[in-house]
């Protein structure tokens, strides 16, 4: 035996016994969470830290679920929650994990649709400062993110690499529409130049974002000023007097990205029709038709109104608006679950969404002027969205697909037609699900009454449509 | 002691032996009722026939609910259902009435929310073979119906003579829309020139529509041609895709009202991007976001769809389609319950809405042109509209108030703003519950997800609107 071959051997299983030993320092013991969750899930579950910048100073807390059964078979997802600030834990205890709090409660129940069924699910808290991920603090930007996200999964591969060939997904909702295109652009930078030697390749397949903030128009500093997108749902959901949504439709050009003092005047006069002079009245915007819910054990919610046509007011609370949960902060500030987790003690306090945002550099551009790259690289994308959504709406997202189709000249493939849920019963018939179409590299897909989160609102729907698009099926 | 006085005195005992003779007749035991409801309601019920016709031939259901304290301190209102040829029964036992269908079960409930806690209620079945009404089979018209109501309003008050110089008001739903300002219209002449003895005048102060067909662009034939507010409330939701919605907006007036192959082809595109091109998947388009419920004991509902776009479709069923009736279908069908109810062997078996109504006259003006004669009377207008009904949607409810306030240059007294439910707990802040705008002589009110059936969908909105109209208080 050579001393080259050797040598190899010997760091094979060096290696493997690094990786073993990674693997155990972050595996959880499922009896002890099932015991304190009150749940019974018989899956598995890693958490811990991925280290997301070469000097070793920024640790993103991740979860992990290996798909319950045949783990090797099935395809791996990446999601990330948006803000920018807020925590990915709240798509996996709300959304498509597999044990996920009872709304309006401080319960866990079973998923039974669960996203482990056919995927691997990888959570990741990001960037700095968000959940228990630390880091040094400072300004970040949509740059030093997907640079972050991009060493982070790198290092999930090298410490998890029986998942490196399986066919990968980036997945993730709101400010995710950011941050999943702008990864998926470092990936792909990335595949052309390997610096990782166990990692020479991301087999990145597509893209899921859900209410995803896409054009300057919705996301940006311009998109606040007079949230044109946003008007013009509440406007066709008769929350805006027709006579004021018709100025509005009338003003969009002249008032896009303007901070005159009629624009925003129009502006407030909508928002005082929708909450009241003082915003005296709630609306849950993330579900326009569902209760705002303000009840945490620490208090209310007096975070900034996605609404706001002003950067002036100032957040003072680490919840989003209206939005449920009471469970999350429960749990994840308990030591005994920090100690499950395997939380460090650098870690923060676990909120929500943090509040230490307010230096965050927004790229002016959005991530529209990334899909032409994405869609070129043949990384398939699917759009969802649910069409109660007041704050990244679906008339905005049906905007800013139009624009790209018209540029790239994407053909059509499939036009806009209904989509279905089985009907649960022999005696009904199949439900309208909402709608879809599909164009040249992209799947849009509308959830009816869905808010902000999909996944969390029509779970059935979710499932429905995640496994077709994994297994490159029309709806 | 003259014999003038005699003869009255006996007329006025020989009268009250009568009346109370009547109303004894038309008494429901509550006991028996309550057993075989497994309810507990503590007020009284009766339920009888009101003569509809001088001669005797036709005969109205009616079921009355006197208010459970104080009902002579208390309003009288009338409600009435729509179709035409659906039962008025279905607001009794679904929406504003002392028990209710628990939804798509056979079990009552008790209604905290009952409207008789701040008013009388009463209920009639009307036209012709609706519900348990009967009489001769024929054509039947808006006009006949309006007649028919008035006749057997009168012989309600004769029956109820305490009920007579109370504060009145009719509402009503949907085609009722019809039927309240036609009805309102005959109130207003008989008043003038009263021909009953003991009822000398009617004490009319208000109106209430909910959802209801005004203009002819929503209820006559024209409007089931190209129905223009319909399509335009589909496309504002995400129904439609936005291309062949703009094509809608853009033909709504050259298509309006008119069968050319290109105008129906336009209204079927839409129609097939709601329902699939087979209306395989179902939609409820009274409550667009809510289930497609189709089980009754007698099987599914093919009736019509209310976005038809055709006359040619024939109806073979007795249910709205998608509508919750199968408590309803089990209970009144059922002998036990017609002995209870007093009702008559010439009735026929209830459904809930007739089929037998091919030859009914709509008046192709609709009711709008009556709302003049009404507002110059001084009966005060409040009109309800649940905001996600696809059926009589709020957008042409905001487009007849707006012709009609432009036509009668009505002022605006207070303009379009949000109202409210209390929060149900202490931690959370009032939330919106829809907008409102106050007009001379009318009030319009959206009830923020509600559907067609505005009191069953949101109770305690209801309750809160209808009794700040009822003591003349802005929301």
């Amino acid at each position: 035996m050579g001393k080259s071959i050797m040598l190899i051997l010997v760091c094979f299983f060096a290696l493997q016994a690094l990786e073993t030993q990674t693997l155990e320092k972050d595996e959880v013991d499922m009896v002890k969470l099932n015991a304190l969750f009150e749940t019974n899930y018989q899956g598995q579950l890693y958490s811990g830290y991925l280290s997301a910048k070469d000097d070793g100073s920024v640790e993103f807390h991740y979860l992990f679920y290996p798909a319950i059964d045949s783990s090797s078979e099935k395809p791996l997802i990446l999601w990330l929650l948006g803000g920018p600030g807020c925590s990915s834990m709240i798509a996996a205890f709300t959304e498509s994990g597999p044990y996920t709090f009872i709304p309006e409660s401080i319960q866990f129940e079973e998923n039974p649709h669960t996203w482990t069924s056919f995927a691997n699910m990888l959570y990741i808290e990001s960037p700095i400062s968000v959940g228990y991920s630390y880091g040094p603090a400072g300004a970040q930007s949509d740059e030093s993110t997907a640079q972050y996200n991009m060493h982070a999964l790198i290092e999930f591969f090298v410490r998890f690499p029986n998942f490196k060939n399986q066919k990968f997904y980036i997945g993730g909702e709101s400010y995710a529409g950011i941050y999943v295109p702008t990864l998926t652009q470092e990936i792909i930078k990335y595949n052309k130049q390997p610096v990782n030697p166990e990692v020479l390749k991301i087999n990145i397949q597509g893209i899921i974002i859900g209410n995803g903030c896409t054009d300057p128009s919705e996301c940006t500093l311009q998109g606040y000023l007079f949230p044109i997108h946003r008007l013009n749902f509440f406007g066709r959901h008769g929350f805006i007097s027709e006579e004021t949504y018709q100025k509005i439709i009338n003003h969009s050009e002249e008032c896009y990205g303007s901070a005159t003092p009629q624009c925003q005047a129009l502006a407030y006069e909508a928002l005082a029709q929708i909450s009241g002079p003082q915003y005296s009245y709630q609306v849950n915007q993330y579900n326009v038709y569902s209760k705002c819910i303000i009840q945490t054990p620490e208090g209310s919610s007096r975070m900034k109104s996605p609404l706001r046509v002003s950067n002036e007011e100032k957040d003072d609370s680490d919840v989003p608006p209206c939005v449920d949960v009471k469970g999350l902060y429960h749990w994840f500030q308990m030591d005994e679950v920090r100690t499950l987790l395997n939380i460090d003690q650098k870690s923060p306090k676990w909120v929500a969404c943090s509040i230490n945002f307010d230096d965050y550099q927004i790229n002016p551009n959005g991530s529209l002027d990334i899909y032409p790259t994405i869609i070129k690289n043949n990384i398939r994308v699917l759009i969802l969205s649910g069409d109660v959504d007041g704050v990244v709406p679906i008339v905005g997202t049906l905007y800013w697909i139009d624009k790209l189709q018209q540029q790239l000249q994407l053909n059509t493939i499939k036009p806009w037609r209904p989509w279905y849920i089985p009907a649960l019963r022999e005696c009904d018939k199949d439900q309208n699900a909402g709608n879809v179409f599909d164009i040249e590299g992209l799947t849009f897909v509308s959830f009816r009454n869905a808010g902000h989160e999909v996944p969390a609102d029509q779970r059935i729907q979710s499932k429905i449509v995640l496994e077709k698009f994994l297994r490159q099926e029309y709806l």
